[in-house]
């Protein structure tokens, strides 16, 4: 190892209260994307994210977008022969919803202990994707305290639109995409294979959503005046809902997998020996048996099969107690999972024309949203992929797992398509983090060893 | 017409306006019974009828139960041979929910003018109850007022949990039942045939419901990390509740239909001589074609066939925006509207079976409520039955109709099987009244002429 890694090691060990002082700063920040109430909080959050660059000494700049706006700095460094990467990240979170489930207020952070994995951050983004985010920040910041300089060209982008499908992106690549291209993109939102265990993601599903609205009555109805006769919306959206699965749980709906590449037999014979313990991961959830396709098993619903999910449900009345009514409309906020080979809008348009073809004449269908992203795979035998495998095996002391991820991170596949840039995807949150749910975490450990092993990881992009 | 009479009807004309500023105060208390929110208005309200009947020339008291108070009153008359009647109503009213659907504030009682009711009262609570309530007590007035009497001997009931099933009745009428068990019950509560046809309920639809919770994951899981092997409660309740009916709108779940009297041969030729018009009922409401069991009339589905409505549903993200989630539980509230020969327990208990055998091994099902009361029919030729239904025709220039009703009155069962009393349902709401509703209404055409029919009939039943 060279005495400057050592030395930024050293560093970065020596200067965690502090840093864990600067991520409680930002995850104070209520930066919700999806509620338009929270903007001033996301501009907030921005403005954090630039401060913060321009303080470990990168030159940064906040580009306004039609959204939210997006956070880019640029590192002075000129390393004549070396590689230039871009380090991506996002400072919006999930709606802390349900609040009453949270044990503590979800935009005050605080760390507790708990047994499997001993100290943790709790906030909302403690994990997702704060926590990870800071972990490069504080690389960074030991390499240019301890050398002046970073052993790589490095540029920073930060979004905050990626929890409510980046609407803003497509504009902000025609705009600045030349600014932000690099060799190789470093994408820190992704999972370890355990606590203790490192991981680089080197597949990731896609995404499509949208909402229906099932408008049946002009008004809510009274159900002994009216019940017989008039339809229910809930009755009919329950049942389209219902006509989406077959008893094996495979999706009916026409066209759904259509294109779908399935993995190699190579890929199968390492997910195999992965072996997932699908008990004990659904377990640690309150579940027990796979409850997808039953011909696949728990590793390949995950990494290798859609799914089509249903992320809420509403319709009539939501107070306490009863109110017999019929209600006017229904509706469901659907998202679907995509795999290599599924394209996000016939999907979404399959989707679409089964439920239209199933409402009734005298009610009516409404779609709202239509955002969609496609699956991605990357090869792992390049150069990068395996000088970051070696240098996260050096720091964990365990060789890195190659593992596929069953969420999406669209800004990779955006990289890919519009920029032409592969992605480098290591992270280190577990699957108990509790992202996107109440009492979200992200494991000392993960925090402390993850800015160490960015620094190990910039080090060695730099050999050649 | 004695001259009396013709006295009592001028007064209550002359005493319109006082009439319509007393009902106005009592419409301006949020009485709403199901939400505990409401509980100190629930009391006012019952204070409010009671000086109202003190001012009447009532004995009247406020009765403690476990839940909202119920308002007993006597009136002093001791006419000898002549029948005593219970008058019944309820000060309680449904939520007002949703508000953003009220055009002006569900609780700021006023007058609007409606192309096809003319003079309308528009208020939660406008017609149910509180509007036809205040008829009979109108009626009451100006009894009292021109002779110092009523014609008959009258109690009053005025409880405040009939919207939300009544549940310290049966308390009360142990404690109570002697104090006002009387020869007839009056319950103001109904609709007319039309807004210019008076009608006599003669039978009515039971009731029945409970809340279904599914309980899955024990937290929201992330939809990508989890999506696949993990089971989604709003899937499991969606496909649950779709199998609760057949294709032709039949209910599926076995016993629903156990004991059911069908209607008489002569009760079908007078619902066929009424001829709903079901085009002309379900466009009022924005529908075309009856959504029942398709093999009786839109009229039996109304007032022969039971339901089982979805009234409310909830799970997962309810908020702005889309947030990929697998939820822990989802929810359903549901009611059934029962027939003669149906019991409400065995109707509750085959519903609660049908749902837990399909319960995967890893969720739970969870059923809250369990409130039911049976349908009831009345004989429509007694003595009492003719004298009100003459009454009717004379102040309305029409002969009443002898109808039926989709609509649940819990308290007529109980005055039946707990006191073995009869009653007489005489109501002045019509079909379009918007009861349950967003800007619910009663037309000053049925507030006037309701308290004139009241007089007509109180000295009616005086006849023998």
């Amino acid at each position: 190892m060279t005495s400057n890694l050592t030395n930024v090691l050293k560093l970065i060990d020596r200067s965690h209260e502090n840093a864990l002082k600067r991520l409680f700063t930002f995850l104070k920040i209520p930066s919700v994307s999806t509620d338009p109430a929270y903007k001033k909080h996301c501009l907030s959050a921005a403005q954090w994210c630039k401060a913060e660059l321009q303080d470990i000494g990168f030159k940064a700049q906040i580009k306004k977008t039609d959204g939210h706006p997006i956070v880019v700095a640029h590192d002075g460094s000129k390393i004549k022969g070396k590689p230039h990467v871009l380090f991506y990240g996002h400072y919006d979170v999930q709606p802390p919803e349900p609040l009453e489930l949270w044990k503590t207020p979800p935009f005050e952070p605080h760390i507790t202990t708990e047994r499997r994995n001993g100290k943790v951050i709790i906030a909302r983004g403690a994990e997702d994707n704060k926590g990870q985010l800071v972990t490069f920040l504080e690389a960074a910041r030991a390499w240019k305290q301890v050398t002046g300089e970073l052993p790589v060209g490095v540029s920073v982008m930060i979004e905050g639109e990626e929890e409510c499908g980046s609407p803003s992106l497509p504009g902000f690549f025609k705009k600045h995409g030349k600014e932000i291209r690099a060799d190789l993109a470093l994408v820190c939102d992704t999972v370890q294979w355990d606590k203790d265990t490192p991981a680089i993601t080197t597949m990731l599903r896609g995404l499509a959503g949208l909402e229906i609205i099932i408008h049946g009555p002009k008004r809510d109805l009274h159900s002994g005046l009216y019940g017989g006769p008039a339809a229910n919306p809930i009755r009919i959206l329950t049942k389209i809902l219902a006509a989406m699965f077959d008893k094996n749980g495979k999706i009916t709906i026409p066209g759904f997998y259509d294109g779908i590449k399935n993995p190699t037999a190579k890929q199968r014979r390492q997910w195999a020996e992965l072996d997932l313990e699908s008990k004990a991961f659904l377990s640690s959830v309150g579940l027990s048996s796979p409850a997808g396709e039953s011909r696949y098993s728990a590793i390949e619903q995950l990494w290798s099969r859609p799914t089509l999910e249903m992320n809420g449900i509403t319709g009539g009345y939501q107070g306490v107690g009863s109110k017999t009514i019929i209600p006017a409309q229904a509706s469901v906020k659907i998202s679907c999972r995509l795999v290599p080979g599924q394209n996000p809008k016939s999907v979404l348009k399959s989707l679409r024309q089964f439920v239209s073809a199933q409402v009734p004449e005298d009610c009516s269908v409404e779609f709202i949203g239509n955002h969609g992203s496609a699956a991605i795979g990357f090869d792992m035998n390049t150069q990068a992929m395996r000088q970051a495998a070696k240098a996260l095996s050096e720091e964990w002391g365990k060789p890195a797992v190659m593992m596929g991820c069953g969420a999406s991170i669209p800004i990779v596949t955006s990289f890919k398509d519009e920029l032409g840039m592969d992605s480098l995807m290591v992270g280190f949150g577990v699957d108990d983090d509790r992202i996107h749910s109440p009492n979200e975490k992200y494991n000392l450990k993960s925090f402390k060893k993850g800015a160490r092993s960015w620094a190990r990881i910039l080090e060695a992009l730099a050999q050649s």
